[in-house]
């Protein structure tokens, strides 16, 4: 099959390798109809040192079950799934409480153990667990629109959802979203659906910040830094934002965070941190008693009720896909998404 | 009036000062009947550079109303009163959410525009908001035990409780107590008024921790570091505890805090952080969705339950105070609580 494998920053090769084969009794095999580039594969696509044999890279997928397992129960082959950017059992403690992500069975793709989802097939492990089965409908007939909707619920969508989720973004909630990227407008949309009365997007990207007010922002904050601090202040009479989406990971996103952040209330951070430590003193979060919460997205806890909404019609979030290529044109892909040229692309294979 | 100044590290005197007068219509004049010594007061006693004019100090109080400002409506001379931590005008948006440490018109206590509480007398600015009355008792005839049961609502007692209230401590909470100060007992008291089923204590001062056994503690750990960490996770099957109450400030007892967390748990300080940054990255809070809580505790905003607690005899917080000092002993007192000889000094005029 076709795979894609990053060998250094900057150095992305699609190459065929051996497709991928049951070793589990519990895995499934897939087949691809739609994998993207996130914005958290940039990170090593700027900063991986070279390696000779390359790392299997993706981890968003919508595909077709194409084999499983004996022991694999509830998903069956022809079966159109999402697959959950990390696998889990979905059976254990942590599973129960809605944070796959600390699955001590689980784990995360793109590596030599499980390969990456930017390829035409994969193994997934705990597949009953790992796949969110899409009901009802035929794969062959699935319009473009609709699978790029399915395929944000594989990471994107549901990890701007998961940042208003640990938030408690409700109806008298003021939000203010930091970063215009695909998590940061998806973080808008999940607020408007839970309510939000005021969202306000940090971002400088027009064609960015367009979606992202016809998401449901209310209001678009240009500036950066210290000024883009003192802008939303301004908007908040003085406060700041109950509920602060931090969608990027990196330090200057995260400084903003807690000078916008009202006192009490909490900065949710699901762009990986691309830092270990931070300011959490008294200067930054303790004087203010403001809170900090996030990590990784268990999206498996959120995709039944998300595809639903998606089959209804009741949200949109394929609209981050701005452009479609080929798989074997991933490293144009991530060309793209680099130079901020798209905002996220989606590959076929 | 004798009050009590710090001149550096190490260097605290008991000195003759001018009394303090109403500067506001909203003050009041209330003298002292027990004052005592904070853990964060250890801070700059270990600390601070020398002062040529000294600091005034002390921030917990129980104390009769001297004299009221003409403003003052709901406080009258000749209660006993039970003195926030924090003054606050306890009507602002913030203080009517329960945040009084973020009252706009609000500060701290030990300063030359208000003094400190270590003193025969104190200005008390917006005393209707910033005082709690004690309903139905006699001053005079107030016993010591009493005394200190409402001096600990100052500040210790309700600082453990905020600890535990941020961190949503309940019935089906495992709850873990990073020091064994008088502020991380009060806060095993108050996890077992939220009903916590196991409460695991970290300290290693037996006739401390014989306290917070008495208070509700399950578990005593005496290991420290990464052996405490072991053992706190060897109780917990593996996965740590769902809340972690900080009451320490220091960077060791952060690193515990985060080693011992449960995947999707929260750490909630209360110990004033001694350090500006710290770990929240992947590998600390990040990749097990940790949650980080606290600040000064609103303690007003706890005071009239906590009040009533006390004279129903529910709770006996006033047994953190080991040793009862003259006020012109104060510097002994600190030297006693830096040594660890005392767990709290109460200092009677």
């Amino acid at each position: 099959m076709r795979a894609t494998l990053m060998y250094g920053a900057g150095d992305v090769r699609v190459e065929t390798v051996p497709d991928p084969v049951l070793r589990a009794p519990t895995d499934a095999i897939v087949r691809t109809m739609r994998a993207c580039v996130c914005g958290s594969d940039l990170h090593p696509y700027r900063s991986m040192h070279p390696s000779a044999t390359g790392r299997p890279v993706g981890h968003e997928l919508v595909a077709v079950v194409e084999e499983v397992g004996p022991e694999v129960r509830t998903v069956r082959v022809g079966d159109l799934v999402v697959v959950p950017f990390a696998y889990a059992d979905n059976t254990c403690a942590f599973c129960r409480e809605g944070l796959q992500t600390s699955c001590p069975h689980g784990g995360f793709y793109g590596n030599h153990e499980v390969g990456g989802l930017q390829a035409e097939l994969a193994r997934i492990p705990f597949a009953d667990g790992s796949l969110a089965v899409v009901p009802d409908v035929d794969p062959a007939s699935a319009s473009d629109a609709l699978l790029h909707s399915l395929l944000a619920l594989s990471d994107v969508y549901l990890t701007g959802y998961h940042a208003a989720h640990v938030g408690a973004v409700g109806p008298r909630t003021t939000v203010a979203v930091v970063g215009d990227g695909a998590v940061g407008l998806s973080a808008v949309l999940a607020s408007r659906r839970m309510g939000a009365e005021r969202i306000i997007l940090m971002g400088r990207h027009t064609d960015r910040t367009d979606l992202g007010r016809r998401w449901g922002a209310t209001d678009v904050v240009a500036e950066r830094g210290g000024e883009g601090v003192e802008r939303v202040l301004e908007l908040t009479g003085g406060e700041g934002a109950h509920v602060v989406l931090e969608a990027v990971g990196h330090m200057p996103a995260y400084e903003q965070s807690f000078g916008i952040v009202r006192p009490g209330g909490v900065i949710s951070r699901v762009g990986v941190p691309q830092y270990e430590s931070a300011p959490v003193g008294f200067g930054s979060l303790f004087g203010k008693n403001a809170r900090l919460a996030g990590g990784p997205a268990p999206v498996r806890a959120y995709q039944d009720g998300a595809i639903a909404d998606v089959l209804a019609g009741a949200i949109d979030p394929g609209l981050v896909f701005d452009t479609v290529l080929s798989l074997d044109d991933a490293a144009e892909a991530y060309r793209l998404m680099d130079s901020r040229a798209s905002l996220k692309v989606s590959l076929r294979p």
